[in-house]
């Protein structure tokens, strides 16, 4: 536990199977990835299960970037009364043929409900989060 | 206005002053950086006001991305029963210096509270934002 008592906020780092938890507690999470110099960012919902993590697309940008096996990190996060926590994956997507695209249950409903869609896969090369603790006095105006 | 109608969920895409607005109403977000291959998404406050945007950091990391200039994005989100809008400007980070930190209010509880901090300018070159939303029955389910 690494923790910064600077100031307002205290930080503390998640342990790595904390953050699985977390991931697979929520549905809705934004996905960054490059596409040559360009960073993009789109929310989107998600399925994790044991460590694996499954997206729905239809956005041809996010095949693009499956193809290119591009560097990608997908966020998850909520706040509380005087508490929050994020979890940053970061990993590779992997395109999924079609025999596997039938085994994986996709996320149900998808913010971005276009069609055809696709169910590619999050490689994870790394997991990290932080849960983020307010005092009474500041979290009572945040 | 462009509209998918096709299963659960309807996306409307929202007008560029109605994004800037959306973006002043929030003070949260996630932010999206590349340094060299690698992409990086963090959680952050920011602080928009007209059509500027300043981050407070403490992240090396994300020092280096502005010294780069390298291209960043930042989203947020709001979600409530049966709709939901996502906004995403994307730009390059400028720091400022030391005579300009002084005049902008930068956020005022960051996530991260590292000393010393800077703040940031993200300088947007573009913004875009959707709304979602979800038939009655769907709603009810999420």
């Amino acid at each position: 536990m690494t923790r910064s008592d600077q100031g307002t906020a205290t930080a503390e780092r998640l342990a790595t199977e904390e953050c699985w938890a977390l991931l697979e507690s929520e549905t809705f999470g934004r996905l960054a990835y490059r596409l040559v110099d360009e960073v993009h960012l789109v929310p989107l919902d998600y399925a994790a299960d044991g460590h694996a993590i499954h997206l729905r697309t239809g956005s041809g940008n996010k095949l693009l970037a499956a193809a290119l096996e591009s560097d990608v990190a997908l966020e998850t996060d909520w706040r509380g009364d005087g508490t929050a926590w994020s979890v940053v994956v970061r990993g590779r997507l992997r395109r999924l043929e079609p025999g596997e695209q039938a085994a994986v249950a996709p996320p149900a409903r998808p913010w971005l409900d276009e069609v055809p869609h696709e169910v590619v896969e999050l490689v994870p090369t790394s997991v990290e989060g932080r849960r983020f603790t307010w005092p009474p006095e500041v979290a009572a105006t945040r």
